[in-house]
């Protein structure tokens, strides 16, 4: 039943100027630099809850290093019954936020015809978990002309994953981010939302020179693992990360989604420190690390 | 980790008319009744190639006694190089089929913006696996007027399921037909595209009054298994069928889309026989059967 | 990462009395016949606990028309500090039961040093799903001289499975039964214990000629869920149920192990007729259905 | 389904010494302490093959500063046709080695038969993931007088593994040390052999206070991932790491079990120097870190 891989824009043995498996394609979000030298580290609440809420997270963040800040208006949640974001009213503060501080702005689409307002505010525009095969979604994002943070699916395969950023490039935009957050599997619901797949970091580097990053956040579901689990991001190769953050911890209570995966800036600020520790021993810059082959 | 299940309007512990688990909710679609006392059995191509390919797979349902004609307008495909269906001329076409053969259509749709032209041609409604969590889709099918039917993603848990029923519902629309279609596991591949699970049947029949029925030609991926599988199905206490049909064995190479997976018109015959036999001994129409309690 | 299945002694290919897909290579255990027309009920209590306990769902059990009586005298279980089963004193019960009722026994074995005392008692020596790769038991129960059920290990290959298989072959004893009991994947936690893999049962007969039986119990984990799952197993072509079997209601709160999953001798009665009313529809005892090749 | 997990001897709460969560039980072999301030390397071949080939790995493990030579002499493997191991001859060459290089000796013990066998030779006796559950060998295993290394089965549950752990405790042993090495998942095939679970060890380590150790071999699959996920284990708390080494490229090829894993003895030197560089930054030995309550 293996089928063989189809013959994808965004992989290397295509992309000519990528042959190298050392090369990563950047992607440049205002000074920020994704895929470069530093991994970066995008911060900032679940959810866009207030002006107040956002703009507290924000400095906090900023004045911990983070690069960018992330927050949803749009959320996609279980249940109809639970808090959706606030929706055009969470861009407007977001964007708000941006001006305040100078913030470039992550956010979820999650609608084909919210893409150009969602756009207007974001420097990249991510799509969920839930949305990796939103082919409709996925070519509307491919024509914003902005970044594309693309988050795994649950228990997406390698070729799953490449051909869903596929359908973004087809539309002309290869500003595309990888994100690894969790798999479910048969046996981690003890301790962990989700399983964080480290394993699919170097053969996703090896396959697409596309830069990669992790989100240790929705990969464990609890603030206390959050820290560790994005030491073992950066060293198993990640380009950055995606947290979540709180302010205090009366935040975690009430904070109208997902409270107890939320780190506090004190905690980010120990993990940006890591960023600037330069490349790990078992580094992807050398040629001997990253050649040998995607397994067959 | 465990969280209760939200109060949803579709549970019949909140669904007044249905609080007893012998009774389901039946979903009328011209002359054909889903939920009723004879498990109902959709069948077609997998995806509308044209109109002599589609007409010639229509009739030969109609004579197999199938009750409804599947066939994708628009295809989900997990990469862009690859056949995406006719889209808005495989609607004329399935229109066309629909006027000549009297068969109610069952299409699926992927993007909220094309719900209004797809419901002018379905008769229901069809939300696939990768789509089960777009929010902004089911909540425009739910305000379209039609049924839904509602595929399971492919590896979700009973919750989100209903959530995501649960969607649709909020918008008025209660005419959800729920279908499951194989989940992944960590060791089938070598025999089985997915594996059917038939133990989620009776729970969910007991945690809802909507019709449950069974895709065997996906949680399968072969043509060999389709048969036993339906039985295996409806022995589960399914109440239909959705089953892909290619006219003959040359199609099997021809197809577009999945063709080691369609069986021939004379196979479901067969199938069709099935469903005439009366309700399987286990039978879910006895009061006995159906209580018990949902896992907690 | 795909490989080649090994040359087993057990698959069809090989075994040149039964390259014919409709041929079964029946396991005789007195007079009953595994793999022949009729598919057997193994049934009885999960643990043997004293002899009135075990001698009580005896008698019902023969009046409810099974075949053959299983019970635990060794039992595995995940916490040392639960019930482990009575032993050797057990099988003394067993053997006593066995006497009385003329039931033929199965029972398992964990321990190789204990093969040769288990099977002075047991007609039929079960490995357990934890066992399936416990090589040296397999050696030591294909040296016994009884027939060996298999069970199917939680995340088990087909390949995994038949190579267990083999390890019994290999010293001279083919009277295997293999048995499926659901294994586990990552979102039927709410509503089960397990999922049945009646996907697998097809492939299975396909490869080898050795009889494929099903454990509802164990697949589900709920005394509810076994009659229509018995129903769906024989459905998709199992030829024979293992059954746990609780006395009264009373039993269920009592017993020392499993005791949410044993059903009434009642309810076994009307799973038994099942077997009576001849090959399902889509039966395996046609050239038609068995005949397709196993996924590749 | 959730249940409690029982209370185990293992486990801080009830291993008074152990409540502080920064305290980890040492495990002394030789002058080798495991658990303590540097993580431990084992390595070695996967297969005792010849006592040439073996004391030429052991004599490069020992260069490049691994601190206990690992090797099997009694090998679970897959196909009864498969090579098996020297046996006994295996135990005879490990055992010359140890006498030459001075190295401790960690090796698998499959049977209960030959508990006291292979303990005469091995320093750590290695339980595999087959054997996880084999209650008769943990049994065996907790009499004999030596630490043990335990393995997680392919989709253990936390609890699934630490009552393993508890059946060699409560026969007087808790020189016990816990090796994860990958689980099965629905998603990896293409690029890993498993999923390496990193998310496990810090809830691990705060509910015992055994010693935690990974094995990237098994977990990869792959040589070329072994370097980078070691790294990764190693931030992630791993307290040791056990590691396939082959002697040279021809190797791969020669060898008779599991080639294409091992890596050569220069890459193995730049990992034990990861092991030298000090506590990573997000530590375990404040009580920062690890306090924080296991997912409940």
């Amino acid at each position: 039943m293996t089928r063989r891989m189809p013959e994808l824009s965004i992989l290397r043995q295509t992309w000519s100027p990528y042959s190298d498996p050392r090369s990563t394609h950047t992607v440049q979000v205002g000074k920020v630099r994704v895929g470069g030298a530093r991994p970066i580290v995008i911060a900032g609440p679940c959810a866009v809850e207030s002006l107040d809420q956002t703009l507290e997270i924000a400095h906090a963040i900023k004045r911990a290093g983070a690069d960018l800040l992330r927050g949803g208006a749009f959320k996609p949640i279980t249940s109809p019954h639970s808090f959706q974001g606030l929706g055009i009213k969470g861009l407007e503060i977001l964007s708000e936020v941006r001006r305040i501080t100078g913030l470039g702005i992550v956010t979820e689409v999650m609608d084909p015809r919210l893409v150009s307002e969602v756009a207007e505010v974001a420097d990249i525009l991510q799509i969920g978990s839930r949305s990796m095969q939103n082919f409709p979604l996925l070519t509307e994002v491919g024509r914003a002309g902005r970044p594309v943070l693309l988050k795994r699916a649950w228990s997406a395969t390698l070729e799953e994953w490449l051909c869903a950023a596929e359908y973004i490039a087809v539309q002309g935009n290869r500003n595309i981010i990888l994100c690894e957050r969790g798999i479910r599997t048969s046996c981690h619901w003890e301790y962990s939302r989700n399983i964080l797949d480290l394993n699919v970091i170097k053969p996703l580097r090896q396959a697409t020179p596309l830069p990669v990053i992790v989100d240790p956040s929705h990969a464990t579901g609890q603030a206390h693992l959050v820290p560790v689990m994005s030491q073992a991001a950066l060293a198993a190769g990640a380009q950055g990360l995606l947290i979540e953050v709180i302010a205090k911890e009366a935040s975690r209570v009430q904070a109208r989604c997902d409270g107890e995966q939320g780190i506090f800036p004190e905690e980010l600020e120990q993990i940006v420190a890591l960023t600037h520790q330069g490349a790990p021993a078992a580094s992807f810059n050398s040629a001997a690390s990253l050649v040998g082959g995607l397994a067959k």
